[in-house]
């Protein structure tokens, strides 16, 4: 059985972290085009983006801060663009779809159900914050919905999969989100190749813990047979060693602010670039290959840079 | 080891099956006490409890309709009456923990986080209804959230646990509501013994396969070691294989028409101590015992029924 | 999906247990013959048999015995005839071999590896013996090895399968042996229907732990895919649970005071076909029916009674 | 909870690979030194090692071979020496023990049962051969048995652990070998901090997948607690995944020539160094610490390198 090269896939900015967490974090659109060239050119062939407002850093849907790094990422990289459909838990659905419809990106994440998703706990390791919205936002996650229901899967798969060609990263933040993507599979709403990434450590769903790791794949395993390929990350301090051991397992891997601040054990990531070659070196040691844009293109059956809206 | 006595929670009428489905789904508080009075009688030591509109069936979060019922359980049995706080996915919080306001019972069921509750795929199957909101309401949950949010746990585990001495029967539908109640213990806000009702088969929850059965007390043995007992229900005609294997792997059960209508292969259940005598025969054959009421509350630190306000 | 129905074989008197342990262990050939065909009207579709000394019981490889009860037992029931090759750790591979070879019947046990099979802990359990070499057939058991070679089971594989058309009960006491069966099935030199027996419990191999039955079943699951069924086994007190487990998973089950003398919890049991009744019960618990001995022979591909040499 | 330190055990030429298979395989005294005093400097802090006939390559069990090089390991590295009591399938028990009994190192390897340990299959990768002695070991272990009995386990404890002060790496193919460790625990003749070796891969023991890895932990966490670390070693070219995934899991790795010729795939490894070197990189990227000798003995509770008879 020849083994499959490995994406990786770097989640730039996310909508979890807030600027006090870390400098490093990228906010206005130069960064995050910045950030998401280096990380190309590191190796990510696969860049999962979201937007923030670059006056304070806040988490935005905002179609037209999307274009103002899309168009030179780009130009900048062959790699695959792929935009959010969470958004953030504290987002309307409508909003959190406004890019991506602009934009008609090769893929877009999506989420498989509705969650809670508790991010009110790092409220108590900071107690300084550098804008008044960052502390709000953690504490409404207390009371805030992830909302992805089965009609609103239905609605964004019509929307952006038949209607824009987009596929997806399904991410499955626990054992029962794999069952909704086999119900949708099962309806004919999806079909392979199944890109889906197994998300670990968030407050809500599956913990960190190897053992969900190949309980997961296991799972998966039977749902989908051959009819998909899986990759990983993990919140936090947890993000290397979980996408070390799917690396190791035959998945592919996501790095990225987005998932974790850290490089290393006490150690802020400066960029995600560093992140991309850090993930890089595990995969050396394992003599594994890194899949090019083109080659993550032909993997996951996406229909080309060409036929972006940007 | 001794093993523990096996404590059977029969779950009477619940809120997912319409009068369509079954004719024995009991319905009117005479039918509910009927129900549940012989469950007790049949050996269940624990009677989960919801409300349905006496003339159509639908579930209903009434309090008064409770109290029809409650009392007259209460004066038959010496079984612990526990009352759903999850009432449906299509009821607000607040009428959800009406009644167990009201009655301040010596258990409730909690739900572990805000999740996905799909009923439609159950469209397909009939193709007339006795009613009008039977349809209605399998066809609403496309859309809807079955709410639990962290601050809806703490909320609960403060006006019924500490405001009534309540107990939880906590309903974890997938693995990450491990994690969620670990949270609630690491915060102090619940401690053991707690009992864990691994709930199986929901679309929208982790699906009835014996993986993830093992897999479900794997994490749960990792987070809570010795302060916690599991039960096991699943939904449908996985209910028997799946409270087998728990009662074979040391653990609880739950029966009752809430969780499947059948008896066995394309057998209607006539009644819920049907159910209730069925896995009898299978905790006989085992040589495993029936916790009687009194030993399950000696089991999960229940305030007894004379503290109850019913 | 059709749930296949379930074959029930029934270990007679193994070479595990001596006279002291229970006075209900059969020993001559009238007591196997006896015993045999009440459990297979009981319902037990294969008989595993082992032969003992008529005189102070002692486990026996003759083949002289074996035709003692073998026709009795054949004229009195339709049951499939399973003849050890196993024998006891302390024989020799050729005297293990020599009935099966005279009787030429439709399955014996085949075991997947060499292994220590330490029976010497129960030399704590009693205090008196019947015979003399009760406590030093057990204590032997420290210092022997069950032999079970490649090239044993080359031979064996030679000589009863494409000899005689004997099909197999592999034994599998630990998941190595499921590679082991994996490796011979790639070699060509057996394939499916594959009739896995999962043992637990045995020192020297897998314990007995429901971790350890999905496990098994989970690598034999990638290992042989739709081309095997499973049986399970189990060694004492965890018989009944493990097979329930079985059963409930989508297995088929063995009994017999082989593998457990017990039918209960500090039980003895009186006969063979007390165990095969209890298992019933947990059958029909489950809505499951009773493979009889002509399912079981299409099941597993036998080449029927009338080609037997007995 | 602190992350340990990561013991690298390097297995420097063992007996199961031979001359024909790989140029760089260490055989002379020399050789076999100056191998593993490169891998001592590159970070592995316990060195396994066995004999080889100087003329020929063949594996010896000689302790005058041992002699010659184990005063030279020990001048020039700070590394702890262990002693493969192990040999190979093929050498009587008391030859196996030998060289260790004349050495008293602080470690020895102790294998938890009997087994097949099939090595024949290589037979077919190779159409010339240095040696004659080669091909016929290779066949030799087709009808071999690799015999660790109860009673040998337990006069190796009483030869070794009691009588010279050695611990052991407690080799552990498949599960069945950790309950009969736990057997020996429980009848206090072996007691924490265990260091067990869980090993993949070999024909006749349990698979190289990474649900076996997480099986064995799981079943070492119920049986061993905090008593026990594990380190995994895997043969052939599942060593560095399984490695790595061990690593990731908070366990140690075991790397060699003995387990696998490659560096990475089609790539022969040059020198035991270079596969200490490439496990390296892992940690390093995994944020982990590599254990000094010194560490090691700590974590141990080794007898210390000054009590060893060499
Ligand atoms: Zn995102
Ligand atoms: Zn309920
Ligand atoms: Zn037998
Ligand atoms: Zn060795």
């Amino acid at each position: 059985m020849t083994r499959q090269k490995v994406i990786i896939t770097c989640a730039v900015t996310g909508s979890v972290h807030t600027p006090t967490m870390s400098p490093y974090l990228p906010v206005t659109p130069d960064e995050i085009a910045a950030e998401a060239i280096a990380a190309a050119e590191a190796g990510a062939s696969i860049l999962h983006l979201h937007a923030r407002d670059p006056e304070n850093g806040r988490p935005s849907a905002d179609p037209a801060l999307f274009m103002q790094f899309l168009p030179r990422i780009k130009q900048a990289t062959d790699a695959v663009i792929n935009i959010s459909t969470g958004g953030s838990s504290l987002m309307a659905l409508d909003d959190r779809l406004a890019a991506a419809l602009r934009a008609e990106p090769e893929m877009c994440s999506l989420n498989m159900g509705s969650m809670n998703f508790g991010l009110y706990p790092a409220l108590d390791r900071y107690t300084e914050w550098k804008h008044e919205w960052e502390p709000q936002l953690l504490e409404a996650t207390r009371s805030s919905i992830f909302r992805n229901t089965f009609a609103d899967i239905e609605s964004i798969l019509a929307q952006l999969g038949q209607g824009c060609g987009t596929r997806f990263e399904f991410e499955c933040y626990d054992v029962g989100h794999l069952y909704t993507l086999a119900h949708f599979r099962d309806r004919g709403l999806v079909s392979g190749p199944l890109f889906i990434q197994f998300v670990f450590g968030v407050l809500g769903g599956i913990g960190a813990d190897p053992e969900n790791l190949t309980h997961m794949k296991r799972i998966a395993d039977k749902l989908f047979g051959d009819s998909y390929r899986f990759s990983v990350l993990a919140a936090g301090r947890q993000q290397m060693p979980m996408i070390t051991m799917a690396a190791a397992m035959g998945g592919n891997v996501r790095v990225g602010l987005e998932d974790s601040l850290m490089l290393g054990r006490g150690e802020l990531a400066k960029s995600n670039a560093d992140q991309v070659k850090r993930i890089r070196a595990v995969l050396e040691a394992l003599s594994l290959e890194v899949a090019t844009p083109i080659e993550a293109r032909a993997m996951l059956g996406l229909k080309g840079s060409d036929k972006v809206a940007f």
